[in-house]
């Protein structure tokens, strides 16, 4: 093995760029040349690359985004496409690639498998989450910090006016960001896709807790549960019959969608740690000949899991957590 | 004059809490009696207040939202309201009150004229920046770098899946907070209600600029401007035939809102100041006798403006901001 | 089990107050009476407390510091002081003490075992996370994302003026911080009691990263490594004879302490998840009747430790972090 | 005029790339050619410059220091220094010069002015903000802001030890940022270079607090005033006899120094908007044949002042400040 390639693919996560540092120093501590392929698959059809110098990735630490860019392909899902991509890397003589990204991007890897001669590893890069064989993945911690940061504002708000704030993070298919960011900014209602909630149930409990002398509260969704995102969750709320309980004026809510700031931003300390971890055991793995699996970091260590598991296993939110979440807004 | 309230009113701003305790601590640096009117009027009509001692307003400087809560008083926009409101200050013979607020708010005192005797001075607590009589309203500036914190994240999106992103800022009757962010976060486009723009000349001229070598960009949007907010924007956009401009891909565009974020967080340290400056002076002019007037800053020197002047006399967005962001966006 | 109470002692550390709010909710949730001791052991034996209800802790998740004060207490290290504390403790038929707080606190609960009928459980609140029988401390992620701020801002200047600076961070007698805010900042030394390092050796390799491109660098060490602190080391690279090595003119170093304001500030995330969670345990755990233990949380699972053990067992540095720092600041 | 030139010189502040940008896109807007000379006067006489395009200067808003890097030069002090100097630019055929820097900078300007036959414009970019002809510095907001942040950290853990921290901030020779921060951190104390202040009636001033229930404290001191910075107001502090006034104890006092991370981060917006339109306004007089004088802005309008005034002319703190800064920390 002597020349690797590395690339992000699929939505930006904070990190990614640590961890393409990781891999490019790396790699060439251990006498390896490294290119980085542009765009993810998109630029590994079309042939965009450069080679990876020690400078190149200096500084790169604290920035968000990738410097390597990124895209979701069409064409790489037809045949036509990844046999493009692989002619390319045989053409290139890359021995091996070291991809960046999520759900998406590590399906890709295990068709792309039937084309690619050469030995393939996997970087778990998303904020969501929701990739199993790692506890966290690179973007999830900034990802919790930048719309905890946001709730910490809107509390003020929702303080001074004595509202209901019903705020939406990411989470299509997962509730991570959304329990971790719940319990930390003191949600007394967190909705995920994972738990079946009752709407009603939700809004009686918060009431309840205005008896108990709150006047302002915090409900957490992500975006993908049940009952819909934020506005869809207060939509619904207003078409209860609430009166009853807490009289003609009733509880003033506002819906927030905190969106597409949750990608961006300077990695947290954690992400840089993750990142840089994983892209130094990613490469070594590499070189010891390890094939077709993700590198991920389980209870501290760094492990390994076939991308299959990653990509079809389900991890699931502690159930310690939704106890807490439940026990400590009371 | 021997006693004085404060109260805060409309929607919260950051900044307000340490207007508070300036006016608090010069109040009582000068001998007064302060006492503070929860909920502004709502509070008023209710007679809920609490008096304010020197160490009430203790670490209240980097504190977002008003301790003295705010809101929005339907029942206040009646004669009967008014009335029940300045019975109560006459009755705890409140000699004066100092109003921190916006646009609304200072609508309200204008009225309330005739049904308070004390004298009456107001305070410019909005982040919209409309008020005629300051350069500057306490929480502007806030909302400016909370706006610009969020849009520094999307860039970094922007750039690494080389995307358009629509951005909508507050600003429902003016551009302030576009134009300054706009020009700080590297807009090619601002659009505002003050100025008419064409969508297809704004995005003719995001084409030249891609043209010319850019390969992510960012308008920005005043909720107010006359083609809607960021989602309008994004429709009527992909309604222009930009085929044969741009082939058949087109540029990947998204919109989005940062909303109420914007009202609140720590204040940065212009609004402490400015928040510090103003409380000082209007306790002060407020014992020499002013009545009716909102203080303010310009030129940096703290001043005088009849409340009327200061919500119907139109302050206006500085040409050379509109060129400065025209030219450095090239 | 009926009556709790809860104190911070030592050194205060972010996210203390998250441990109080979560351990006083649970109290409370379980049907107990939680009262709260002000300034640790000072207070417990001046009998000063305070009843603690729900609504105490409502809005505390994101406050550093901690609303129970902390002191360091003299007299509390005699037999007599200890007395003292243990009858206020009886007197107000306090079950079981939950000691928020370092290695110092903890090492006072050894000996006060001896005075005090109750149960006794501790929470490790200390940025220093040189406590065996937790992965992390309560505080220790802010006290690194902190330095970590400070270092991303120290590196423009760096670059700006092509410097060597010598970052100081804290931990008298362990490395995690450096090393954590080292591998994460870029550095290319890192400087921690556990581990021997020549300077000479040190200098020499910063000046060969010079000779392959590098233009600043950075140096991070901890406040109790055996060539002292920044400033020391400064001192001592000084009159090392480098001159034939990198000419008249030599590197232009600095050397910063950061200093107390790792101490402060808003709890990041994980903080604040940490401590609602081992708060959340340590209630439950008392009320199984644990006695004489540190909660704590390793691989991800809430865990019970002998006092003892967590603060005479030694916690080292994980070998794979200080070959990642090699590694990857080629 | 064809061609100009732009550089950085001194210490680096927040907002000079902004400012860079600036001058690099006006002067393309218009026609000219920019080129862009490394490390300041150093590079001058080494020859060392890049041609700036409008993609050179892309996404550098955000981003704190300098692109065009920045030093302090002792050969450039000497005739024959300059002489080179000025040679590079003539043979370059360098119409005009943009200058950006703080006080030494620009006296630097003033003797260069006997060797170069071009125009010279000067822009203030220095986080002391001690610069005659402008309200405000590029990079002072910046700084203070940076300096609050540091101190609202501090200010948790003066709360929890129940302490009184001094915390030393930059001014070798004027005090506005010490009062900016002090007003804005709710100092008790502010000691800057302009005023005369007696240690002994700072500390009575303070202890009078603490009977008024006060149980921290702040005091503020700039680098350069009389009694020294933070370590050695520290010392003289606990030289003084106060046993009578405070009991054996005494105050519980902690000196800190911020230091260097004052100059870097990414510039707030202020500083971005302050350095747009400075730069923009600085080309478009060089144009119109502006020479031997440096752009500010004072009250919100765009002016210039001769370079010699600029060093020379003293400007003041605010009188109302340092009233404003006594009575609201009562």
């Amino acid at each position: 093995m002597k020349k690797i390639a590395v690339f992000t693919s699929g939505g930006d996560a904070p990190g990614m760029n640590s961890a393409i540092r990781a891999v490019v120093r790396t790699g060439i501590h251990y006498g390896f040349e490294v290119i980085g392929i542009m765009r993810g698959y998109q630029g590994m059809m079309a042939g965009e690359y450069k080679k990876m110098e020690l400078r190149i990735v200096s500084n790169l630490l604290k920035h968000g985004g990738t410097i390597l860019k990124t895209s979701r392909s069409k064409e790489f899902m037809t045949d036509a496409g990844k046999q493009k991509a692989a002619d390319f890397l045989h053409s290139q003589e890359i021995d091996g690639i070291v991809a960046i990204g999520g759900n998406g991007t590590l399906t890709g890897l295990l068709e792309f498998r039937k084309f690619y001669k050469g030995k393939i590893i996997a970087l778990p890069g998303t904020i969501d989450n929701d990739l199993y064989g790692t506890d966290n993945t690179i973007g999830f911690h900034t990802a919790v910090q930048t719309a905890l940061d946001v709730i910490d504002k809107i509390k003020d708000t929702a303080a001074s006016h004595e509202r209901v704030f019903i705020v939406e993070v990411m989470g299509a298919h997962s509730g991570f960001v959304a329990v971790h960011v719940g319990i930390c900014g003191g949600a007394e209602e967190i909705l995920i896709p994972e738990v079946n909630t009752s709407l009603l149930s939700t809004v009686t409990h918060l009431i309840s807790g205005w008896r108990k002398g709150k006047t302002s509260s915090l409900i957490v969704v992500a975006e993908g549960c049940a009952e819909g995102g934020a506005y869809q969750v207060l939509e619904k709320t207003k078409q209860l019959d609430l009166s009853v309980e807490i009289g003609s004026d009733g509880l003033d809510c506002r819906a927030v969608v905190i969106g597409h700031i949750q990608r961006g931003g300077t990695p947290v300390y954690f992400d840089r740690l993750l990142a840089s971890k994983l892209g130094l055991f990613a490469v070594e793995k590499l070189i010891e000949g390890a094939d077709n699996v993700m590198v991920g970091e389980i209870d501290n260590k760094c492990v390994l899991t076939p991308i299959e598991d990653a990509v079809y296993k389900k991890k699931a939110v502690d159930p310690f957590l939704l106890k807490a979440a439940e026990i400590l807004s009371i």
